[in-house]
């Protein structure tokens, strides 16, 4: 039997792995700090900073495959928050959970901002070197070093699925892609930086369904999980508002790009590609109509 | 005040950097798994992977510098055990606990093994590529990958001081000199390689001399803590011969290298020695000598 544990299951990432991962076959365990979403998954209500919780966890669920996407994530904060070494200890103490509880196949979740931002993109899994230049950065980094030479060290099959720039469903109303949305839809403006920076976009509900394939592939080792495509960020934020409808306008050059951020990040999917065999379902267009939609219906949620 | 905790202070290398730290001014508090060695220092008896530990004892220490040497560190296990990334959990929550108790300046201990050994020796700080090939190079690099990013988030100084081979009083008697001192001394054989291979040999109370020097600086980053020097295992091995008297012989060549054993493991020592401004006190025939004598006496410890 094929059982999987996947944490942060309440969260933007980890929610769209459930149904790809049970249409995969797998006996879904979802764990995640909230109380039980929805019926149809087995569910752990269980906080994995608590320095027990893992070991129960795993203990209970004794799950075949591990997809552990659960990290501090509070948009304009997590780059620098001291929670992060605190979930490098946290996902160290899983994994070794995992591996006690005779485990086989682990997927951690780390992310673009790992690769040196200075090499020139698209960046390469192989041959990018590695720079990361943030707290959380480093954070995930290190839990990677540490799951690919444990994994080896215990006989434990392994990727790192490394993910780029996300939209779609849940997503924190303050980002990019909701937050403009949202903007316009209340016939307000949307400061905007000139958009002349190119960055891969991918519909979460593809994240999702890459994650889980991943998974149940044999793939060892980082995997970006991404469009393949460098796309301006001015031609999504005007797909997004060409689906919002609403009076409002969007305003290019208002905001500046921040310092640090390069012309373009974008990633080599031939991993993902040729190996996981996996592309997204979604065009850019389809999926921005897509979550347009979605924030339409779910309003409320941003005034939250 | 220069108040310190020295984690790892009844092992081979934390026993040999208190009495340095003391002369340099610090208050020395000095944490174990034994009960207090000595008289003469302020000692907590205290296991660091208690999830609980860290905490309380800095909260109790309040300690304005970390000199973080505990690791699983028994021979021909180390490398390879599971008891590695526990001690990355536990040096990720001591660093915390440091920080959240006012701490100014962490120095970290890592390992030559963290460098690319295909790489060209001498090894250098700033320009040897890392590729830790074992468990546990991996997993004191993922620790210096977390101590950097979140000292520099925190405002708190840090140091990661990389350690060559050692030698010295206390090192466990399986190893090479002491291996040979006591083989020769009890008239027996000692099985060697060729030795023709290099490598960078430190006494260990020069090593801890150094720890605590590197402490006292404000210098940042990683920094080789060893000799300078390659010098042919042959070359130590005879050394060792020479004073150890007894009626033994060395067999060189009874023993084959092991596989990934490069011919040459030494360190650039420019930082250590410009920027810390520490030499060794000791020439290797020097700290061989001071080490054989030591093994006269010890032999009992030997036999345990």
């Amino acid at each position: 039997v094929k059982r999987v544990l996947v944490t942060g299951a309440s969260g933007f990432v980890g929610r769209q792995t459930l149904a790809p991962l049970a249409a995969l076959g797998f006996e879904v365990h979802a764990a995640g700090r909230s109380p039980a979403p929805a019926a149809g998954v087995a569910w752990h209500e269980v906080d994995l900073l608590d320095p027990f919780a893992a070991e129960r966890l795993c203990w209970d669920v004794a799950p075949s495959h591990l997809l552990h996407v659960a990290w501090f994530a509070e948009p304009g904060r997590y780059w620098t928050s001291p929670e992060n070494p605190r979930w490098v200890e946290a996902s160290v103490r899983l994994l070794r959970a995992f591996v006690a509880a005779g485990g086989r196949r682990a997927v951690g979740v780390g992310t673009c901002a790992e690769y040196d931002w200075s090499a020139p993109s698209p960046f390469d899994e192989r041959t990018t070197p590695l720079r990361p230049a943030s707290l959380y950065a480093a954070c995930k980094h290190a839990v990677h070093v540490v799951q690919e030479a444990y994994a080896a060290s215990s006989g434990v099959s392994q990727a790192w699925a490394r993910l780029f720039h996300l939209y779609g469903p849940h997503e924190h109303p303050g980002r990019l892609v909701p937050g403009v949305a949202i903007a316009l839809r209340r016939g307000g403006e949307a400061a905007c930086t000139e958009g002349r920076h190119r960055r891969d976009f991918l519909h979460v509900a593809d994240a999702g369904e890459a994650l889980a394939r991943l998974l149940d592939s044999g793939v060892a080792g980082a995997v970006n999980v991404a469009s393949g495509e460098a796309v301006a960020v001015r031609a999504v934020v005007e797909e997004v508002a060409r689906h919002s409808g609403g009076s409002g306008v969007v305003r290019f050059g208002a905001r500046a790009l921040p310092a640090g951020e390069p012309d373009e990040i974008a990633a080599r999917v031939d991993r993902l590609r040729d190996e996981v065999g996996w592309r997204p379902r979604r065009t850019l267009a389809e999926g921005i109509a897509d979550v347009v939609a979605w924030w339409r219906e779910h309003e409320a949620e941003a005034r939250a």
